[in-house]
């Protein structure tokens, strides 16, 4: 077992996080049904969500060169807790951050568009970090959480290039890293071209 | 379909009930599982939610003499939504009060203790209103949640009640009426006996 | 209320419907876990269930010019039940396919290929209707379940057209038609380069 | 790990037990509808589930001095699925276990009544070891499934109890021991009153 599992409080300090993800979950599941409730129509896909195993952090940590210990994961590591929200149309996206970003009890700690500026490989998602209040027994902490907000099509694309790195290792042969960013852009267009069919259905309400 | 479930915005005030009734949810989820994790050992046995039906609320505002209207609704009744805790054991039922009372984005409406002080009936249930913040499309909106926390025992004798007034009619037969306040007396008698048994367990600790 | 739904035994005809769908939902899940489990891939990305409302089952048996009742509907309407399964690639949809048909307790009632023959309007999807033992309060009986069975490419553009389709009505603007048409051969194409750079992945093994 | 989980095949080994608890709940959560459907009541108050640790198997294979082998374990260790089905009241227990003894692909393979006859210690309980059918990658296989049936009393009862043998360990102190039988005792004669007056409801009906 590595070594942060072993540390006295892990498990409640694991907890912390898990209660975070909830505390997310739940504002954005209420979101979208207020906005299924007034406009008829629901932007959200469907949900995952991710802790961090023990390793992951060591690895992190020790990458960072920070020290191995609760305290400091705490301090460096931003994505211990982590949930994806995958969306219908490119507009969903920005408009569920926008959503969440608004509330008064929620701090945005980071922001990363990875939309307007898809990775070098054709990754495409919108990342934030927010830091939410969560009650335990102890009192109230605030705890980061990473919000991966995306399309379907985007989601799709990037679980198929993680399980070819998984398969494959790091560097993939060049034909296939080509065919991949290839179908990245076709994905990407297509979204586009998807949300102005969309945009017509609600253009002469 | 009753006048009130006509009135326009009818869905939205619905949905905010429905919305406080989940952020209470996750909040009770988060207490009884840092429980577990601090002290192996959960003290929630299982939870049901609740929302009143628009002829229920009618009903009421009816019987309080009161205006039918969403806005009447909203200042009149405060058990539109609600959530049932039902707890392995009597101290458990106040130990989660307790947590709930200490968090400070919570507000304590009102608070009835038909354990300490139970109902002409048998009736055993500790009843809580709780106003808490839900973050909306429109801003943020201050709810009451009803929450009903009791022991297994007296959540199985109270739906044996709820039962066979149902079928039976408001008034039982005198005979049903004592033997079943009869068997809430056993049962709450029962709930004490294995409550001690349960200290046994941690008294050495 | 439809004459239909005020017909006695109603409510146990569409409960055996509803059991239906959750005997085939279970088989899926168990074979789509042991896919799982031996080749460390879940060839599933997500299901959906409906139940025919009772006004839809009467708008078909009028429009198939049949009696209304519950007799005449089930023998005259077979998706009753439907369950949709999402899968990740165009292979899993066959493989899925085929190992439900191989169960020697299920029967194959219909089947229609529209990926091999899309419809018309670029609908791509593969119908089976199954019919499967059902074990009632009352003895065994076989109903019929519409299995409708895509990739996540062909339910993205399937659920855009509904929506379309519902908001618009029945005839699209030309313009509208032949782009939605587009977009379903773009993303055919798509599903056939992403599936070829899965098969990648195992290729080698 | 234990050399159970280190034989080839272990996964798939397991994953048929967790399958055929699959098959069982889902034949239940059907009869118990079908039942709320006919006779407007629920009979069960809920489910849980149980699949034997690798540990748990291996030391009882040792304790029966068999061999430690997946072979070994399939053969000899009848309760490697579980599933637990807390009724209401006691007539539930028998209609339960009636409805599904009475389904011809469930082989009832043993019965023991611990409610007739209570264990030694007051342990109230029905159990069956039902063989089910379930279609998995390589074909259909038989695999036993331990049904424990037991009202909502005698589970309470019965998770006090293994709550204090685990605490405390196999022998607690007479004075518990005894306390403990006398509840057991006090809990069913309690069941008992509540069942005839549940019986109240349906008399004249």
């Amino acid at each position: 077992m590595c070594s942060l599992a072993e540390e006295q409080g892990f498990e409640t300090f694991r907890h912390a996080y898990r209660a975070a993800i909830k505390e997310v979950r739940t504002k954005i599941e209420i979101l979208s049904e207020d906005f299924a409730v007034r406009h008829d129509y629901n932007p959200i896909h469907h949900m995952e969500r991710r802790l961090k195993s023990p390793d992951s952090i060591e690895e992190k940590l020790e990458r960072y060169g920070k020290e191995i210990s609760i305290a400091s994961a705490k301090e460096n590591i931003l994505d211990i807790a982590g949930i994806r929200v995958v969306c219908n149309f490119i507009d969903d996206v920005y408009a569920i951050a926008d959503m969440l970003m608004e509330q008064n009890d929620i701090e945005l700690v980071t922001k990363k568009d990875y939309i307007k500026n898809p990775k070098e490989n054709g990754y495409r998602s919108l990342h934030l970090v927010l830091s939410v209040p969560v009650f335990l027994l102890n009192g109230c902490e605030n705890v980061p959480v990473e919000v991966q907000i995306r399309t379907v099509a985007m989601d799709f694309w990037a679980s198929l290039e993680h399980q070819l790195r998984y398969k494959k290792g790091k560097t993939l042969p060049k034909k296939v890293d080509c065919e991949l960013k290839a179908c990245a852009e076709s994905s990407a267009s297509l979204d586009v071209r998807m949300q102005r069919l969309f945009d017509e259905i609600y253009k002469s309400d």
